[in-house]
């Protein structure tokens, strides 16, 4: 017995991973797809990439009726529309993954000051459950709205959280040196996103302070019960997919926090703990839902933690199917592949 | 109930992507794996991209004994070690789908002149099965030992078979300019395929004439029914896996062309016709098992077909376990992916 | 005593080379830019990647008075644009190299056909020279309106050239397969220019007929004195620079082919005929001004010739620079890289 | 009247690099050069990029005897193996820019701990100058023998020193996260350095402390005049050349930075201080000699500081050529690049 989704926001990056994703779900399958700017056109006519069941699906516009019988709904879509569409969808009766920003900030200033706008439906922010897999299934699974993780937050959360809640780090001015393939930013046809412009170059942005940052403060705080605080710079490079973060910690008894992180998540399919010394790459997560993480011990009060994801799997579609997964009382690790593809 | 299967040579890419295709397979399961420079070796610490239940398994040597309830034998070794192999496993009574080349070329000059070297068991193939699977599907399911095809030759001779045999394209001096991703030269530790000299540049190879011409010529003999010479010239391109042929045709009735392509693979999953003009894109195909050929009319009598793939996968591992799902009479679209990870 | 320059459509790819050539120049120095949709910008804001003294200068609009000094004014404009600039350069006295193709058809049929428009000042074509420079250096020293070849065009003509003139190669349907780096599609922002597009990525592209295909057919029928037609088709390649030409010959006397390759280019800097049976990559002439050709030999009447350039050198604002060298009674090869910039 | 110059190691990456420069070097020529595993064939053969005066040059054994006329040596050597050729090289009378590590530490223990070897000639030592191109020009004028500083250290060194001397940054546990294209890893045959290994991936190593990191520490010490320690964390990228360093910096005053940094460099031709807030790319400096540094304040007290090369050139060739143009008395400037080659 199948359950019926929908897509909204179908013909993105993390739109086109999804469809990708669900069309050889066990459980799930496509029910609508929409796509406002490509409304009216075939699947496959804009994302020749899909040649399954849902290459033949006919965009529909963002506002057209969901069919009744679809039972979740994923929006990839931009912050503030995804806020207008979720509302429109939760009134239905639906259950929804939003991919979008738009619902990871119960603090209204803090999305305020990342995003730059009041945020329009505040009160929906009680029943959004923010859906770092690993750590609120209980939530999640009753959850009729999850917040998405972003894919740098998802990166540095999961290494942070155990050792703040172990309180072994220092929680001010950590220094997370972050490095993301281009398809974390998105498919708008801006120049500077042009291949010759990627290709055999490198660079940092968002400076002074990158709307992730305050993300992953309001989550690590609450995770970690005290008040952090992140000095945060990313970088992109040219690769297509593929994320890392290099967290520079300072601390204490440096020699308990490759226990710490092991035993938090030794029976989680989709995080593995490297061996201490050794540091991951993006390469051994490509395609795959995991999250591979590192730590190269300096001293008794030193250490720096890499932490890789795929960004359009664990660190966005991935992670919204494992939620889905969740939310639905299926295998957490159905339809997501636990093997990269590599090379 | 499962099927218990090995790999020999698991270490290279053809290897690798078998045990994450493998382990991912619904119906056969890894018992064992060798790779002779790699044994006594985990899995995870030659190939930190596999993570499921292969990542602990211990390599073992090429020649150890291979468990007696291994059904089904992979192997993934260069020519001439491959045959070795095949003979050993075949006499105890296992099937194989060996992806070298040695038993692609009943015509034994061919691979003499192929590969330089004679035969060392031409008794064996007689009992070789050359897996290019929609076209050999009867065969496959009976076969004891299948020659899985080349990816040069895969990718030229899905689009050109039906062709001939509708014998309307010239069979002589046909021309094949094709591309290949950095991942079909193989694992080799070679100044030419450090990432410094294969990125940012391009080559042809392979001139006067590269092995895979005498396996296209063949075979396309083979299926046409009539003689059939290519002029093929292969160029390394800076991707890490796809592989496209670009194959340059005369004869007659051009138009009619398209319609027998589509007629040929309109019931087969991993064979994608495009639309008429429309010309594929290794983006495409990349992670599926997938083949997307296009057609473009330059005039009655002289067209263009552009036919692409995933070398690791159609090209190589991916038709190996299509040709496992054909032997063991399972559903030929088994553990195998027919959307593409784009981007 | 230096000679003032001026470029138009100075922000674009071929735009921005001229800049970094120029500057370094020993005997031109840029007295004016225009970049119309960037004008009243610092050309450092617009291009950062210029440092040197005119990293300073104000962008103009593409309709500001070029000032008087100016003796040559370089046009990188797409085409009918560069036309209409090129008419008023010209009718204030200066000389001028297009970069466009907006002079390089005097067949101006094959104008219309290749570019869809009527050509808007046929009368000009009258003092347009072709600027092949190997091939017409003693027009191009009087010109007042040079056309600088296509970048497709420079990299097929040069080897057909002298094979043709010796009457040794068949000269209907020959058949070109073409590689290019992502640089020749210039800095549009469009979606399929995105790095995520582009990148492990590969696809032919312009059939049934390319722009490109007119120019070589009039161009070699000119210099070849023989009706001449190719069956012609590009592709884009995931690297920035570089381009590959692999034609595909048929004839007579092969064996002669190398000597008259050879014999005809033995003084020329700019084009390295390499050692028979080696064949030429583009990693070997980026950053270079040059042209490497490569034979092979199949048979006494057939053979393959590879011809590598970087699009945006010999393919464009290195070949007219050169032109400009040439035209001011200059050594040809002042200002221009012999050697490539590897890796 | 031209300089006669020699290089020893010649057909590495920073070899054919120099080759590439020395070569278009209007005072310099190269008589000489020498690559033992490739002794006996032509340089082109080896580096076929090379094709201007040079590539006619018979490449010699690293013993074989320096022509007498030769004034300066480049040792493009793996240390030690470089300390031993520098050595007979300064014997013989001649001047030397040496690539390798073995004289960038007048600290015998930092080279014992980085390396893993005693010193082989430390009385050498005293004669050698860390050439830190804008900081020793009146030592390196002088020298027989320069040490040219590690592409890490040079774009690390530039920006550190002149706030180390203001004194409004702490100098203890500085973090630097640094990136490098895969040039820097040599042209050794190692499968980690394949392409299929790097493309696409992206990855942290040399943990704990990487053998630049003694380098830094060193000659920021010596700048700086106070003990400085950093945690210094490299990355390989999967591009060809450039390099990037994220410098985390915690201080005083941080609004006067951007300031001492403009200072300092003003009349450098090839370091260039971006507007404050504005963060460089390695695409800008790509092909040049420059170093590009920008500046993001976070608060009164912390900033983050980011220094781009080509670590083939200011990081490598480059700098040894200024510093070869400073040891003769010329322009520092002559035969290097100003522009970025870019796209």
């Amino acid at each position: 017995m199948s359950i019926a989704v929908a897509v909204l926001g179908a013909t993105g990056y993390t739109g086109a991973e999804l469809i990708r994703l669900l069309d050889a779900h066990p459980e799930f399958h496509i029910q609508h797809l929409a796509a406002h700017s490509q409304a009216g056109k075939r699947v496959s006519e804009v994302l020749p990439s899909i040649a399954s069941q849902s290459a033949n699906i006919i965009l529909a516009k963002a506002d057209d009726a969901i069919p009744s019988d679809v039972e979740l709904v994923f929006t990839a879509l931009p912050h503030a529309a995804a806020a207008k569409s979720v509302k429109k969808v939760l009134d239905s009766g639906k259950r929804v993954v939003d991919l979008s920003a738009d619902f990871r900030h119960p603090n209204l200033n803090n999305y305020a000051d990342a995003y730059g706008l009041a945020h329009p439906f505040p009160a929906l922010l009680e029943q959004a459950v923010y859906g770092l897999s690993e750590h609120a299934r209980s939530s999640i699974i009753n959850a009729s709205l999850v917040a998405n993780p972003g894919c740098y937050p998802t990166s540095v959360l999961l290494p942070l959280i155990p050792l703040l809640q172990h309180k072994v780090i220092q929680s001010s001015s950590i220094i997370i040196d972050a490095k993301s393939g281009a398809s974390g930013a998105g498919r708008a046809a801006k120049t500077g996103l042009l291949y010759c412009e990627i290709n055999e170059g490198l660079s940092a942005y968002g400076l002074p302070k990158h709307r992730h940052a305050w993300e992953m403060e309001e989550w690590a705080s609450f995770y970690g019960k005290q008040e952090v605080s992140v000095r945060f710079v990313p970088h992109i490079i040219p690769m297509s997919r593929g994320m890392l973060s290099t967290i520079h910690l300072t601390g204490q008894h440096s020699h308990q926090w490759h226990g710490i992180l092991n035993a938090q998540y030794q029976h989680d399919a989709f995080v593995r703990i490297l061996p201490e010394g050794q540091l991951p790459s993006t390469s051994n997560v490509k395609g795959s839902n995991r999250c591979d993480i590192g730590l190269s011990i300096l001293s008794e009060t030193e250490a720096v933690v890499v932490s890789c994801l795929d960004n359009l799997l664990k660190g966005a579609s991935g992670q919204a199917i494992q939620n889905a997964n969740i939310m639905f009382g299926l295998d957490e690790t159905l339809g997501l592949a636990i093997n990269a593809s590599w090379p």
